[in-house]
């Protein structure tokens, strides 16, 4: 079974804070905004959208950080992920 | 009797939990955005709307994560179906 | 006497909720938006608003689910119509 | 004394309820948007505005239904007019 | 001194109420939007503002009608001025 | 040290009370948009923004007039500025 | 370890009050818009975002003023920096 996301939406898998506190990121909890750590799933097709052309730069396996409360969460086969849109992702982490 | 959704508009009809517990996939309440799993039952046109060009990216069968609250419910010959907007659809389960 | 409608709107005539049961259709109150069945009576000439190419999807005869609150009533010599813009039409039953 | 409406803009004058009585017409008060009916009297060129082009559909002397509450009411030498957008102009009565 | 408007701006006189009384135009209080009679001092160069292209329509001596809350009062050697877009002017009195 | 502004923005300098009295302009507190005048000190390249193309229509020296609360106050080596966007100067006093 | 910034977001890591004051720079808290400085550390690449071509106009090394509630916090390795979108730099520090 897979989610293949519609448009420009990506599926992400949250890191543990487990992970995070490893490579050295800590994610404030007063900031504005509030990012996580994620890895990249699936990535949309990118095409057209409401007649606005949005271009992928995201690939699957890319480390991203992500606005929290963006998107949806959904969990298959035991495991959580979050489909979202790419504008809902920051930056890569490389 | 048929439904034809007018623009880019698709009808979907919601797969029961029972269905959903099988395929395991579990959809969290808490989640933001309740999201419900749904097969596509027709698909609109896709045509310019609004002078926007939509390319309709879902067919007939395709089984859908699709927003909870989006869409119109109507109810034909003893059947609940949803009607709403393409964009309201997140990802196909493959 | 004829209600002609500007651009993208069109003029519809509510079916009563006794034709609805016969075609076996019921539209739920507890829905998000209340569609409701209606023939389409007069068609704009879907020009272009605002800059934007609106096509006509419908033509006179149309059995139509919109949406309830959408449009402003009108009653012509004794017959109640919804006059609407297209968008608000959701699908057409065939 | 004559007033040039500017842009997509028309200049309208109300018909009372008697005139309204006499054609047929009721609109009922507890529509949503409450109509009226007009008679246009003048008409703005129709130019580009805000970098969108607006073709006028409107000419001198059509009976109009609009909505209530667009637009501005002006009493120029005793008569009440009002100057209102021409998509606020719902239909053309013929 | 002169004030140049910027844009699609006009610098408009109000034309006080004797003088409204005197060309026999009343503007009621009541209106939704409060329109009000004034000359047109300057008007600005209608360039492309925000990649819109906006033309004027109005040119010095022109008498208008505007809404009264639309733009800004500037007191220049002791005469009143309004700056406002000219989106803001209804018609011009011919 | 100077402020370069980015994009359609330019920088400003208030002209105080006692300049604007030498030369008879009076801003009345009252004034819906509380306009000041200041003297441009710095102007933006007025480059392509979000997709849309900005002229800079303002030189450094020119005496305008501006939106009160529009921009970001700054004080540099001792003196105060104000960064805001080109659309928010009305007017230049000549 | 490097963050990445995607589209027209720059990363930035924000100049102590002690530096600030040594360049002379007050930024006064009663300001409608509160900015701070920083220096860029990280540039998007400027691609087109949901169909409007953005131009990067910043480049690494570059002192601006920001909008202080704009963009999201990230700790990185002991360093915070701020994630923002280029129009939320008002200006460059020369």
């Amino acid at each position: 079974m897979r989610i293949r996301p519609l448009a420009d939406r990506v599926v992400i898998k949250k890191i543990e804070a487990e992970e995070k506190t490893a490579s050295g990121i800590v994610l404030p909890g007063a900031a504005k905004e509030q990012p996580q750590m994620a890895e990249v799933v699936e990535v949309g097709p990118g095409e057209v959208v409401e007649g606005k052309e949005i271009k992928m730069e995201l690939k699957v396996g890319d480390k991203v950080i992500f606005q929290k409360y963006a998107g949806t969460e959904v969990k298959i086969e035991g495991t959580e992920y979050t489909i979202l849109r790419q504008n809902d992702i920051l930056a890569v982490i490389e």
